[in-house]
């Protein structure tokens, strides 16, 4: 497949170029830990919200001329890693083609790296949608979204619109994402607080392989299951208040899941994975304190130190004022979100 | 008992007045929830070491002249909480001898308040002490530790001497603490960074009664028993590698405990119990890294933002060096323990 940079299994009838974007999403129950790490089948179910503030646009172009897949990054030269990761992708759109030709791959994040912000779930799904699209197939949300789970798991998520489900499965076939609601369903915001952009200790693929690591492991997937009824019940209802506690014990779940997740790095101990940063832990008390005075926000977060306050539409300025209030001189960057739509293409091929 | 200043049950032969003096302790397996509140009966059984940096004297002197007992904490007047918890521990004291005369008690903390150390347990100690002997009373190390715990339940820990496990037991007659090596045993260091003294949020009282609340606490009571064993069996054996995996994996499982015991306070829901400042997580992280770089340091906490740094004796000096290097201009304090004596009497009743 695909090294030798000629025709193999077949041709392109209709060789052309296409654009799509996809948003970024945010999970309110989290993906955490592996049951097959090359594929990305999850341990469970997993709910998320596509983010508007963070959405990625990619154009994929195949051409006969090129001698290897070319790779932009925000008009840069990404790294051989990166590079690497989209050819692999490639891969596997040109395995369903039955053709080798080389793409042209131009990618464009609206919002800044390390952010806390999920590019990887954006960026495979863009690149999903718009290399099935160049290469003039015509595939269901389900089969992309199988197909985006493959190059990063959560990016499986950001296919379908609004408010989304991924189902865990047990293989290839039946692990992928689903629409619960579309983007208008319901009115609710995320007040995403970037409070530092330092680069990730253990990364989200390491982090993944050691959750069974955790003494707790077995009460998280124990709880799972009624977590994940109440969630969904709760965005079906908009019931604001089962939804934000819910989503709240359900991040400090996965992250003392994460802090009690001990192992070894280079022959030296470590407790436990720890995300947060300083920062973090102080917007987490100050949500508590928040509520108490009457605002109506909880707070939910990733694998790093971004605090997500999530709140009813109408309190977003609300919230926004408890931030700046706290922050001081502080250098934090807020991204304001509402649900967002799915992947979706711009630029269709050219017939 | 004791509310009408007049001798009720009997006379004082020996009336007098004794001083005795206690050490705080640090668990190294914690005390975290209770089977009985009103007597103490903790959950699980703990160990625990006596902290030679953190000292209260105490002298009871039982006078008839007075009309109700005058409690006197470092010199002042303390709350009338403080007074009335004192007098209910005299009380438990002149039950046992039968008399109902109200004492003069003076209790000084050569450590100041609010830094994490836990003056109730050297308190209640010191008081227990003083009050059996300026009574009379010649009572063996295990009921005064039984009486010690009543007042506080880890007071009772600070009875013995060195290295202690508190017994859960589950009654009045078997929860207490007994000695597992003296203080002599193992030449240790607690360096202790006291990163701030701010009031507590939620107070340890409060906080052991939501322990159940964690969806995690089963987990955590299933894998205690096994941690006891190897906590023990690290102490006996002066496994220095094994005893610090253990301590530091415990003090993070605890403090998982708490920030996931959701509750409401004045209808205001709250996620968890959050004790950490971001000093705290600061130097959690911190000591990973001090690992890494060679550093035989693993970390402690109770139910506070101070950050107990365990090591052996020998690299106190090394351990601080780093806490001084992470410090910066922040203003903490570093109060440097080895393990310490149990209570014992300063000076005895005069004949």
């Amino acid at each position: 497949m695909g090294i030798t940079g000629k025709l193999q299994g077949g041709t392109i009838s209709k060789m052309s170029k296409s654009t799509a974007m996809a948003h970024s999403n945010l999970a309110f129950v989290k993906y955490w830990g592996k049951k097959n790490t090359e594929i990305n089948i999850p341990l469970n179910n997993s709910i998320s919200m596509n983010l508007s503030a963070a959405r990625t646009t990619t154009t994929v172009e195949f051409d006969d001329n090129l001698a290897a897949d070319k790779v932009t990054l925000d008009g840069h030269t990404p790294t051989d890693k990166f590079s690497g990761k989209v050819s692999k992708h490639l891969d596997r759109l040109r395995q369903i083609s039955s053709i080798d030709t080389y793409a042209r791959v131009q990618t464009e994040n609206n919002f800044p790296a390390a952010t806390g912000f999920a590019s990887s779930a954006s960026g495979f799904a863009a690149l999903t949608l718009a290399t099935s699209s160049a290469l003039g197939l015509d595939l269901d949300e389900k089969t992309l979204s199988i197909l985006a789970r493959q190059g990063s798991g959560s990016a499986c998520r950001s296919i379908p619109g609004g408010f989304v489900e991924w189902y865990a499965g047990t293989s290839n076939e039946d692990s992928y994402a689903a629409q619960m609601a579309s983007a208008d369903h319901w009115d609710i915001a995320d007040v995403a607080v970037v409070v530092a952009s330092q680069e990730k200790d253990v990364s989200s693929s390491q982090g993944h392989l050691l959750a069974e690591n955790s003494p707790f492991w077995p009460s998280r997937a124990e709880l799972l299951p009624g977590r994940l009824d109440r969630v969904r019940r709760a965005i079906m209802e908009r019931d604001f208040r089962t939804f934000g506690r819910e989503i709240e014990a359900e991040a400090m779940s996965m992250h003392t899941i994460m802090m009690t997740s001990a192992h070894e790095v280079a022959g030296s101990w470590r407790s436990g994975v720890y995300y947060w940063a300083a920062d973090t832990l102080e917007l987490l008390i100050a949500v508590q304190r928040w509520r108490a005075d009457g605002i109506p926000v909880y707070f939910t977060l990733d694998a790093g130190p971004t605090v997500h306050l999530m709140c009813p539409g109408e309190h977003r300025a609300q919230v926004m004022a408890a931030v700046e209030a706290t922050q001081g001189q502080r250098e934090w960057s807020i991204l304001v979100s509402r649900p967002a739509t799915g992947a979706s293409i711009v630029t269709g091929p050219e017939e």
